[in-house]
C-alpha cells in the first residue's frame, strides 16, 4: 500500500477537518508535515482524536495543541497511566531512552529528535520521536548504518551504564535486525554480497518486477547472516562510541528525564547544545551532496 | 495479551469483591501483590475460591488466609491427594524441590522463596514458590541466569544426592532451555552473538516493530545452539557449586520436606537463616544499580 | 491425558464393579495393582471382559482368574488361534520372548516378569509381560538403561542363538529408541548434550512450560544421534552379555515355552532360580536409595 | 491391515465356494497355500474369475485348472494379448525373467520358483512366480538378502548379456530399494548403523509402540544411504556371478521362453536340473535352524 | 495411464473412421504406425481435424493426406501465421532445427528424421519429427543417451555456428535434463550411483511395488547432480563432433530451411545421403542385439 | 500466457479503433511497434486512455500523440503530481535514469532508448523507456548481458556519483537477478553449470516436456548462487566502466533532466551525438549474424 505523501496528508487533512470548528492557531500544514507514515485512516483518527481532546475540556474548538497531542497517541497508543514505575525502573528507562536520542542527535544522517519521553505508552517503556528534516522517499544506505545505530543506543547505554542488558531493546533489535538484513539482501548495499537481490521486497516490487524467484543456497545464507552481523556490531561501536565521547551529554538527558518524565524538543535541544552538540538544519542534507 | 500490572490488579480484584463478604483481616493490596502474572479471569477465580472455601467451613465471610490458598490453587491446579508417595519418591521430590528453593536464595538476583512442598499439584510432584521482591516489566541478563540456575537446581540436587536422574526436572529443562534461547536470539544477551534479533518474539512486537524477516543459516543456528548449551552447562555448574557449598541446608530442608510436606516462607527462612544464608531485601534492587 | 494412579484405579474399579456379580475370591486391590497405565474405558472393558468369560462358561459370578485373563486381553488384543505356527517360528520366538524375560530378570531396574508367551496376541507373535514393584510417577535414567537393554533382549538372542535376524523386533526397536531419544533430548540424561530441552514432550509441559522453541541445528541433531547411537549399542552390549552369561537358563525358558507355550510368573521363577538368579524384592528399590 | 494367514484363507474360501459348484478335481487347501498376501477381497474375485473362466467354456463345474488360472489373473492382471512383442523384445524379456529365476533357485535363502513367462500382464513385460516353502510372518535378514538379489537377477540378466538396460527393472530396483532401506532403518539388520529404528513402519506399530519420533540428522541420513547402496551393490554382485556361475542354464531358459512364452513349474524345474541346480525342499528350511 | 500400443490404436481408429467418408487411399495402419504416444482422445481429435480439412476444401471425402496433416496439428499444435520471422530469426532456427535432425540421423541409436521445419507450432520456434523404426515399450540406455545428444543439437549448433545461444533450446534442456535425471535416481543406469532406485516412478509402480521411500540425503542429492551434469555434457559434446564432422550436411540443411521452411522425409534424406550419411534400417536394431 | 506479437496487436488496435473517430495523423502500425508485451486487455485500455486524453481538451478526434501518451500511462501507472521533488531527490533520480540510458545507449546489444524521465510514475521515481529494434521472440546470451548492465546502470551511477546508494534501485536489481538466474539454470547460458536445466520454467513448458523434476542439491544451489554472483558484478562493472567513459554525457543527461524533467528520444540522441556515441541501427543486427 503505497501512503500519502506530504501534500496528500495535507488534502485529505483538510477534508476531516471541514466538519470539525477549528481554533485560529490550527496550521495543518505543520500537522502535516509531522505525520509523514500516516495513512488517510491515521489522519481520519487525529482529527477525530483532537475533537475528543477538545471535549473532554469543554472547548468548543480544537486547538493547535490538541492535534499535536493527538499526533502521538495515533502513533504510540495511549499513556500507561497504571504501572508506577519504580526508581529503578526510572534510571534504566532514562539511560534508554536518552541513548537514542543522543545518538540521533550526533550521527550526521539520523534524524533530528523531537521528543524524549520515560512515560510508557502501549507496550514500550518509553519513547523516542525523530522526524525528518525532509520528508523523502529516497534513503540512502549511510542514513540507514546511522538509524540502526540510533536503534542500538538504547542498548549501548544500558550496557555501558548498568553493566547488564533487559528486555528492553527487544524490539529495538527487530527493528535494526530487519533493516540490516534488507541492505543485504534486497538493496544492495553490502559490497561483500554485491549487486543482487537475494530476497523479495513483497509488494513493493514494480510493474515487470516479479519477486525474487529461489531460495539461497545455505552457503550464501550464512554469508548474508555474517554480513547482517558486522553491519549490527559496527552499529554498536559507533552508539557506544558516541556515547562514551559525550557521557555528559547522557547523563543530563537521564536525569532530567527522571524528574520531568519528558523532554520537548526545546527542552531538549537546549541540553545538547549545552554539550557543545551542534543542531542539525535542512542545509546540512543539500551540503552532503553538494561535496560530492 | 498485555497483563495487568499491580496497580490494575488491585482495582480488579476490589470490583470483584464488592459481591463477596470479606473478614476485616483481609488486605486486597498484599493479594495484589503476591500475584504477578494473573489475568483479570484468574484473578475472578481467585476470589470464587477463596468464597467456597470459606462456604465449606461455614464461615460466613472470606478470610485472607481463604484468598492467600486460592492464589496457589489458581496457580498450581488442586493439590492431588489419591497419590500416596512412596518413601523413595518423597525423599527425591524433597531433594528437588529443596534445590530449587536453596540456589533461589543463595543467588542474589533470583526471587526469594516464598514456599517449598512436595505435595503433587496439577501434573507436578512438588513445587517452590517465588515472588519477586518488586514487581517490574524489567528483567535482566543476570536475573535471568540467576533464574536459569534455579530452575536446574532441582536437577542438581538429583544428580548430587542420588547420583541418577528422574524425568522430574522435564519441564525445568524445556522452561530454562526456552529462556536462555531467547536470551541468545531475542534480546541480545549473548556477546558471541551480538547485539541481533534472530528469532521473533511473537505478538510481542509493537508497533513499526516487524516480526524479524528470514530464517537463521545452518551456520548461525549451530552458532545459537552452541551459546545456549554454554548458558545452560554454566548455570548447572553454578547450582551445583552452591548445593555443594551449602549441603548441611540443602540436608535440613529435605529432611524437613519429607516430615511436613511443605515448608511455608518463615519456616523456610529460619532454616537457611540456621545455615548462614543471607535472607534478600529491596534495598538490594536498590544498590545494585546504585553500585553502578 | 492424566492416567488414574493406583487408588484411583482401584476407586474406578469399585465403581464398574458395583452392577456384577463378584466371586469371593475377587481381590479388587490386587487387580489395581496389576493395571499400570490403564485408562478409565480399560478398566471398564476389563470389568465387561471379565463378566463375558463367566457367562460362556455358564459361571453366575465373576472369579478373580476371569479379571487377570481379562488384563491380558485388554492390554495385548485377543489370542490369535488360528495361525499355527511352525517348528522354526515356535523356536526362534521361545528365543526372542525368552531374550526378553531373562535380561529383565538379571538388570537390577528392570521391572520383575510375570508372564512369558509365545501365543501370538494382536499383532505381535509373543510377549513377556513385566510389572513394576512398586508404582511411581518417577523413572530414573538407571531404570531406563534396563529397560532399553531389555527391549533389545529379543533380537539381542535371535543374533546370538541364531546368527540372523527377523523382522520380530522390529517394534522393540522403535520402543526403544524413542526411550533413548527421549532420554537424550527431554530428559537430560545424557551428559554430553547437557541439562537441555531439545525437544517438547507434546502435551506433558506444565503451567506456564511453553513447548520448546525452535528446531535443532544440523550440527546438534547429528550429534542427538551419535548419543541416542551410544545408549542403544551399549543397551544391546549389555543385555547380549546377560544372555551369554546365562546361556543355560536361557535355553531353559525357551526348551519350556515351545512346550508350553505359557510360562506364569511361578514357573518361571522356578527356572532362573534353578540358574542361580536371584528374584527381585521392594527391599531392592529402597536399598538403592539408602546406599547413597 | 491384517492379511489372513493360510488357515484363514481356506475358511474365507470355502465361504465363497458354498454358493459355485466346484468339480470333485477343487483342493481348496491347495489354493489356500499358493495365495500368500491375498485379502478377502481378493479370494473373493478369485473363486468369481474361476466361475467367469468355466462359464466362458459351457463348463458347469469351476474346475482346479480354473482357479489356478484365476490366482494369476487376481495377481498380476489379464494378460495383454495385443502387444506383440518383436523378436528384439521378446529376448531381452526372456533373459529378463531367466536372471530372476535362475537367481531365486539358486540362492539358497529365496524362495522357489513356481512358473516363468514373457507374456506382458497388467503393465509388467514378463513376470517370475515364486512362493514359500512354508508360510510364515517371520522373514529374516538372510532371506531379505537372497530376495533382494532375486530382485536385481533381471537387471544383472540385461547387463550381462546385452551389455545395456532398459527400463524393464525399475520396478524391480523400487521393490529392492525399499526392502534395502527397511532393513537399515527399521529392523536393525545392519551392524554399521546398529539396533536402533530410524524410521517408523507405519501402520505396523503394536500398541504402546508408537511411531519412530524425530527426522533423522542429514549425517544419519547420509550413513543409511552408504548402507543402502552396500547392500544393493552387493546383491548385484552375488546374481551376476550366479549368472555367470550358470550361464548355460541361463540360455536354456531364456530359448526355452522365447519358444513357448511360458514355463510351469515341472519344465522349469526340469531345465536347472539338467544344469545341476539341486531343487529346494521344506526339510532345508528346518535344517537352517538345526545347524544352530 | 496406460496409452494404447500400435494395434490398439488401429482398432480405435478404426471405430471412430466409420462415420466419416474416407477416400480410397487412406490407410489406417500407416496413420497407426506414425501415432506412438497418442491417446484415445488424440486419435479422436485426429479423425476430427482431417473431416475439418476436408471440407474447408469441399471435398467429401477424407484423404491420407488430411489425416497426415491432422497428426502434425495435434501433435504440435496449430501453425503460427501471424508471427513473420525476420533474416535472423529465419537462420537461428534453421540451424537450430537443422542440428537436432543431423544428430538424430548420425547417432545410431536416435530415431530417424520424419520432418524438419522452422515454421512456428504452439509456443516453439520449429520442429524436428522422428519416429521409431519400430514402436517397442522397451528403451535402452544406449537409446536414451542418443535421444539426449539430439535434444542439445539445437543449443550446440547456436553455440557453434553463432557463438552465442538464445532462450530458444530451453524446453529441450528440460526434457533432456529430466531423461538423464530418470537414468540415474529411477533405471539404475548410472554405475556411480548403482542399481538404486532413489526416486519414484510416479504412477508407473506396478502392484506390490510401493512408491520409493524417504528422501536422498544431501551427499546422495550432490552425487546425483554430478552424474547428471556428467551426462548431458558428454552429450552437449557429442552432439558437437557430430555437427563439427558434418558442417556441410549442417550448412546444407539450414540453408535450404531457410528457403523452403519444411522438408519432408524424403528430401531432408536426399540432403544427407548426399553428404555421406547412412540412412537407418529395421535390420540395424535386430543387428544391434545379434552382435551380443 | 501467450502475449499478440507485432501483427496481432496491430490487428487488435484495429478492431478497438473502429468505435472512435481517429484523427488522420493516426498510424496505428507505429503504436503496434511502440507495444510490444501488452496484451490484448493492455491495448484496449490504451485507446480509451487516448479518447479521454481527447475528450479532456475538448477534441473530437483522437490524434497520435494521445495514443503515445497514453502507451506511457498504461506501462508506468498515471504521473505521480502530488510528490514534490526536493532538489536532492531530483538530483539523485537524474543520475539513476541518466546511467539507465547511457549504458543502454553504449552497450551494443541494448535496445535503443526512446525516453528518459525523473517525473515519477506508479511507485517509481523516475523511468527510462527501451524498445527493440526488431521484435524478436528470441534473446541471446549476449542481449541479456547488455540488459543486465542497463539494469545496473542506475545503481552505478548513485555509487560513483554519490558515494552512497538509495533504495531506488530495489526493483532493478530484483529484475536483474532473476534475469541473470534464469540464464544459469534455465537456459544453459553459463557454461561452470552446463546444458541443464535446474529450474522450471513455470507455464512455458511445451508439449511433451514435463517441469523439471527434483530440487538441486545444496552443493549445486551453492554454485548457482556463485554464477549468478559473476554475472551480477560482472555486469555492475561494465556499467561502470561505460559511465566512467562517459562521464561528461552522464553530466549533461543529468543537468538537463533536472532542468527539463522528461527527454524524448531526439533531445536525448542529440546529447549523446554530442558526446561521440554512436546511434543503434537495424542493421547491426544483422551484420552481427553476418559476421558469424
Amino acid at each position: 500500500m503505497d501512503l500519502p505523501d506530504r501534500a496528500d496528508r495535507e488534502a485529505i487533512l483538510k477534508i476531516h477537518a471541514r466538519k470539525k470548528p477549528l481554533a485560529e492557531d490550527v496550521n495543518i500544514v505543520v500537522i502535516a508535515e509531522r505525520t509523514p507514515g500516516f495513512s488517510g485512516a491515521d489522519l481520519y483518527s487525529l482529527m477525530n482524536e483532537g475533537a475528543i481532546l477538545a471535549a473532554r475540556e469543554n472547548r468548543k474548538k480544537v486547538s493547535q495543541f490538541d492535534l499535536v497531542r493527538s499526533i502521538e497517541k495515533v502513533m504510540l497508543g495511549p499513556e500507561r497511566k497504571s504501572h508506577l514505575l519504580s526508581d529503578r525502573e526510572k534510571k534504566v528507562t532514562a539511560y534508554h531512552e536518552g541513548g537514542h536520542a543522543l545518538v540521533g542527535s550526533v550521527l550526521p544522517k539520523a534524524d533530528p529528535v523531537h521528543k524524549v519521553s520515560i512515560i510508557a505508552r502501549g507496550r514500550s517503556g518509553g519513547y523516542t520521536l525523530s522526524i525528518p528534516l525532509e520528508e523523502t522517499r529516497m534513503q540512502t544506505k549511510g542514513e540507514f548504518l546511522d538509524d540502526i545505530a540510533m536503534s542500538l543506543g538504547g542498548y549501548a547505554a544500558e550496557k555501558m551504564i548498568f553493566g547488564d542488558i533487559t528486555t528492553g531493546p527487544s524490539n529495538d533489535l527487530q527493528v535494526a535486525t530487519n533493516l540490516a538484513r534488507a541492505m543485504v539482501t534486497r538493496w544492495g548495499m553490502c559490497d561483500e554480497i554485491g549487486p543482487l537481490a537475494l530476497e523479495s521486497d513483497g509488494g513493493r516490487t514494480i510493474g515487470g518486477g516479479s519477486p525474487v524467484s529461489g531460495e539461497m543456497s545455505e552457503q550464501v545464507h550464512a554469508q548474508v547472516n555474517v554480513e547482517v552481523k558486522k553491519i549490527m556490531e559496527h552499529a554498536l561501536s559507533r552508539a557506544t562510541k558516541v556515547l562514551t565521547d559525550h557521557r555528559a551529554a547522557l547523563d543530563a538527558i537521564a536525569d532530567k528525564l527522571c524528574k520531568v518524565e519528558t523532554l520537548e524538543q526545546p527542552e531538549y535541544e537546549e541540553i545538547i547544545k549545552a554539550h557543545g552538540i551542534k543542531l542539525k538544519k535542512k542545509e546540512d542534507i543539500v551540503s552532503k551532496i553538494a561535496k560530492e
